[in-house]
């Protein structure tokens, strides 16, 4: 873990009002070689958990997502934020964007998505929970079971994290932001018990 | 290349109108396993093409671009259809989407692509070219050197291939789809000359 908390120091931007920009390795730029061991640590901390599936958000989540997938060797979807033309029946959940100031639909095509699937989700980030907790809606209407939520970098301060462990579920964020430091461009990060270098 | 047309037609739904639904493996849901054996398929043609950087466009690129980057171990740039508040001055073309029936503008920030980038770009379907071309533009605003295009899926009826091959252009598609049998659910590929199995 503390590989990709050094990383997230030395390649994140801090901007004025808490935004951490990692444009350069995770949501613009990707750095596929950081991103796979990222994926290396989920594979490590829900292998036993008989993961079938694996579900993200377009865009920033894919990248994540597949990389996890491919050591799983399970298929992974992308919630989409918009309905194509040629897309099937979907479950939908309304999510809120706080960094886009809009609320969007995600859809998932019901027939990727059964009562046999023990779901994994990944992301890029976990803030307010409102992208994760219209994951877990939708895999709650298939009766699908949702085994945890790996996350790249969780915003500490906000509440997605604590909303999440309260209601029990398992949330694996590799970084954890207790605070960020505008002036002196230091990220301070949450001291973790679990440890899986 | 022969095995990646075999799942197309297994797997792949045609629609009415020459729509080829590859909601299974390919842009929704994702087969990670055999979205790698793709990516595997470009490395081999383009390794000793001293790539150091791919370009996609956001969100169904993403996937094969970044198992693609791994394998070279460069760095992935998505071109971004929306301009988000942190993102810094970009590179920008115009394209036109004729399965949404809309333009939009695609961004990729100028920081990530110099004059001294040899660029691979990497896309799931080729049909008039559009995201293509869009994505050469900025190579050519940045003055930095493309290398090739790898698709995973070119519709041969339409004309973007023509366009890019008569511009010199070394364009790398996995399967050709010569036309598609609505009625039989037949896809007729065309033969390709150079198989890199």
């Amino acid at each position: 873990m503390k590989e990709i908390e050094i990383e997230i120091q030395k390649r994140g931007k801090i901007l004025p009002g808490n935004v951490l920009k990692v444009n350069s390795f995770l949501n613009h730029q990707l750095d596929p070689v950081f991103l796979d061991k990222m994926a290396d640590q989920w594979y490590n901390l829900f292998k036993n958990d008989n993961v079938t599936k694996i579900i993200t958000i377009e865009a920033s989540g894919i990248a994540l997502a597949v990389l996890t997938g491919l050591k799983f060797k399970v298929p992974v979807i992308f919630a989409k934020k918009s309905e194509s033309s040629n897309i099937g029946k979907t479950y939908k959940s309304l999510i809120y964007s706080y960094t886009r100031h809009q609320s969007f639909v995600i859809n998932i095509e019901k027939e990727f998505l059964t009562s046999d699937d023990r779901v994994l989700i990944i992301d890029d980030f976990l803030a307010n929970g409102s992208a994760t907790l219209g994951m877990i809606d939708i895999i709650n209407q298939a009766n699908a079971h949702l085994v945890g939520v790996g996350i790249a970098i969780e915003k500490g301060f906000q509440e997605g994290g604590k909303i999440l462990r309260d209601k029990k579920i398992r949330v694996e964020s590799l970084a954890i932001i207790d605070s960020m430091d505008d002036e002196a461009k230091k990220i301070h990060f949450k001291e973790m018990e679990k440890v899986v270098d």
